[in-house]
């Protein structure tokens, strides 16, 4: 089983970047957490900050599951959402801070539309909660 | 560790209601489920149509932690939010199905604001990954 | 065949409440006309003041038509609109005065979505025109 | 006892248009029920998909209480609100779909601000509660 | 002279809940200093976090006089708005803190346009303001 | 100097339509007034309720200056407005009642945006300062 | 096959409105162009300033493509666009000016919503696009 | 019969001010001939470009009727609204440009609806009309 | 113990203005109330209608508590706004009637953002309520 | 005469992606039917997922005349709209499905602001009437 | 060369004021440096809390170049918006705090609207950039 | 002292672009001024019309200082601005025309609510008056 992690822009600071808000986690140490979690998901990771990369990431690679964390581009990206209705395959949503909580203008998140669930908050346990949802589901499906 | 796990209106028909949106799994049977997950957690549950009773229920339980599902009055209820902010635990807001990808009035979640985290579309299993984020956070931070 | 007839909040003063505005007819005497006019109905009244309760009857009794008047609850209750959708039979939403001719925030009813009809204006004779429409719907699909 | 009955535009298709908002029954078969439920009144009826000759019918028609389905003309045409101000009698207003139910542009009436009642989601049906409507508020307050 | 004073929901934690907002004196405290304050009224304290049961209050209690702290339902509650308009009693609305202040969705009260009063950011204090203007406004009427 | 005056819907009836807003004078006596007080003046009435037969009016008769009331088409027409902005001529809109200071739906005048001047609230009047402005137009600038 | 085409208010001035934006070909000189161009298509030309009769023509005409330009009616004409649902055949819509690039309140075609296609602002021109887009979608279905 | 005539902010200008707006006539020409026109009428002018000396001249002065243009405070003075309000004899307001073919927050005039008439965009022949208008007001009325 | 008391536009007219919203008590009266209700204070009075001035006394006068009525001020004087945020004493806000229960323009109020409290609806009895407030707050915190 | 056609987001995945909105026919075969209706139109073709390299194609190819199909990027691009500003040359703009029928935020087209003409609906088929357009526009201004 | 400066409400204040936005600097200190800075410039300093005698000054003093931080002024005041139009000579806005970083209300200036340029969130240096800008702008064009 | 300047979308234009817009001086020549005017600091330029290359360049690049002109990107990229966000260094936004003066989409700019000032509409000598700025702050504050 294949699972394709996107990260959007930014979130390849992520550990150094207002830390008070993403907290000191990075994203490498968090990988390898997952890799250990699931074993049986294959994690091919992708971080771009450029909107239409993130797109040609979807289109192209080949998975059986999909994480993505647009980062600021799920409050505006209407791009984003078209390329995430095309992925027929179990997707996900996830935020490192709680976008309910913050600014008015991160509590609409237009590409979580295209989505099947959405974690916002979690920090960066919820990519693994999210990897697991999708492990669960993929298997009591087939 | 104890936990305390809340579900607003319309949600004892969990199972019944609207099976396209909402599954066909019991909250009894998820209950049970979780209760198997997380042995190191007792889990307490409480389910009411009232809004009012949601806010009792808040002010006078004892917890270490907290899940809820606020259903509705997510949306407009800021009694229930002010209920939210008082508690000082780790907490966190369940949605059964996504809530971005309904009706535009469901997009806000009010209470959500109150909350450390949202977990919205996972169905029933929202509630297990909401229980282990719980866990997670109360186990590293003691 | 069994109708519930809900009232609520407020409307247990029918009569003696804003009489320029919702006449002064009670609803006793409005519930012994319904049952003359419509003997072959068996109809079961109930009226709170607490949203949940409202939700709570609408659960729990059972009934083959549903003649509902959610007061003040019309405008704001998701939570309200969501029972209402639980319930299958033919339902009906009755307002006493003419929503559409007051105040601008009472020209919405979120309710009113999840009926069949709604019928606004008429006054107590609405309640008797609401069982006419049931009555009839039922016996001419039956 | 004359009643005045107006349709507006596209009414004059019905149980042609949109069966399954609009019902397949026609306008023609409707009135011959009116006629035969309601000796008592005389039923006179207009219909025009101009909005101007709806107002021409409210002004030079002579009768003791009005039925109007204004159809889309409803929700913008403040001239036919303003015509209906001028008629002193009962007036109630039709609508064969609940429009609460329908798009966002269809919630508000405001040819209904003008009309002591709206009727609306009660099929053709809708016109004989109407009429019952006004029949018994002119016997009674005569 | 009976005086109701009715507080809503959150507000039974009063002391505890959000010290830095609502300061640290309990209700109770302050209902000492009320009841001696004025010895001329007989004050009658509900609370609830109930909105129906706030309503239920309002038309159940026998009083001359009515001081009423909604709490977060004065933002949203249409229906405790109309529950108020049947008070003809002078009727005073209080909240502790300065809802100016706050949040945007404070800044609006709806109950408090069915009073005569509101004041808002004097603390418990403002309990006392509110029944003196009472206690003014009967004495020199009568 | 041929003069084209237009009243728009409901405007036939001025003298009996609610009488306390737009007063008891009938259009007949103010025409016989606006001849004698302006005899170089050739004016030609035209009254409709039908909009699109107001815009007929506008593109087919012959005439050097345009009073016009369209009535409630002022707040909705933007065909009648495309139709004014075709008249090169000097014209006027003019309301029999302040528009200003009635409801909000009646602030916005869109017909207005394509005359040169806009009378509102001086009753009948205004018919006659709508012309004497024209006239003094016309005669300064030729 | 018969092509109906429409044209709504003020379109019968084409050549002599406002030729900075509509130009200066005259409907009639189109008319004879789109004759030649499409042997194949019988074209019906029908145009109103009067927003019924342009419902009238959609009703009673027959056809099997139609293309309409429904001038200002196209930013609020409910009534239009409901006329336009009920039409099944092929169907355009044309503006001859770019409504994209003009006031705020011309971005919206409410008609348009009802319609298969819209071309807008290519002159006169949009009406030949439009017919080779019937003729070629008819001919392929058929 | 007396006539306080004010002006507003930069109307001190008149005639040298963006000229193809407000045209080249001066206020001091302008009320040379409007004391010929109505020698009935004394005229008392008053201007300044402060919002409170012109709330100052509406209470302090003694007049009959009121001619006010209060420019750009048109659009957003709440204060001398309530100003205007205070005033019991007839007044009207006047804009030398036509405030309704302007910028979009010009089409709004708080102040005008407290007056009983307002003439817009008749250049300064709209102080002699209003003029006109209220001599003849008080003339009939008395 | 120095008390300032402003008082915004039209606040001199008190007891000739507008009776039926604003009373028949006139300011001086209710100063000499003030100054015998409280004679451990010094109250200096300003009133005027011009917004600077309002702003200039706030600068300039020396005081330990403020009283303001801003009158209309209120809802849209930013300037006046930051002017009492630079004050630091205890100060807080009157307006004499209910400003709730008025138009919409006077709900919000920018000037009580900037203020401890607002007392609103208790006639000129809040003058009172307010300085009982700030000699309360002064006394016990000193 | 060179022709640049650039098609944006997404749409390299013609004939693939949401077929029932998008149909079923490839960008390839249309640009085979495109070289083939138009040989005297050199047509160049682009595609790109990425924002800002559909500016650089917009500035760094050389043509003289242009077709584009923005995507998403329609909706909210405002630096597309200004590139396109740039272009001097006559310029299209097409989209597949119609997006005035669709949801809510693809209503309004930014980048169609600043392009002559917009067609949007007609298929793939819009591609060749926009060139056909183009063709026509500039054989005839040549 | 003659620059008028011209600051608004509250900025008499100016190193006393909210010192955390606003800095330690006083007004007069800045001025010290602007006359060393730019000897060929004569400045005129002019403050005032009043609106209407910004308006004044604008209208009376004689300069070849403005600059002006209208203060809270900036987001309401149109009659200062129409003063700053009448001004031909260069003109520029300046605010020491960056508006786009503060509350709401604060990021729209409507002054700025009518001058060639705005600086806001350089402090008081912000003045020296702008007189800078002024005397390069003049000294090159002429 | 290092200082990086970026350019947005279309910036590569300057000079060509819209010339009575945005002048036509080329960015080329003002960079050879800045380095003239500023021997002190090390000017490193960078422009892209690719919304992500512009964050990867604010990530990677070293500087002490910066100053960015987003172009259209200002309006809307909300992963700019946290891009921004992450830089701790002295930042200015800069744009050559005035955006409080052009289409109200310009003018709100969410980037220049990160940024430490923001200078608008000074031309291209914006850009001196931005380094100039940075210099002054830098070797002030060290």
């Amino acid at each position: 089983m294949k699972v394709l992690l996107i990260n959007g822009p930014n979130l390849n600071l992520l550990g150094k970047r207002e830390p008070d808000i993403y907290g000191t986690e990075s994203m490498e140490a968090r990988l390898a957490i997952l890799q250990q979690q699931f074993p049986e998901a294959e994690i091919q990771y992708f971080q771009s900050n450029i909107e239409g990369e993130l797109i040609n990431a979807l289109q192209k690679e080949r998975y059986d599951a999909l994480v993505i964390n647009p980062g600021a581009y799920s409050h505006y990206s209407i791009a984003l959402m078209d390329a995430l209705k095309n992925c027929t395959c179990p997707k996900i949503e996830v935020h490192i801070s709680n976008i309910h909580a913050r600014e008015d203008f991160r509590h609409k998140t237009i590409t979580g539309m295209a989505c099947d669930a959405v974690i916002s908050g979690c920090g960066l346990e919820g990519y693994s909660l999210a990897i697991q949802f999708l492990v669960q589901k993929i298997t009591f499906n087939s």
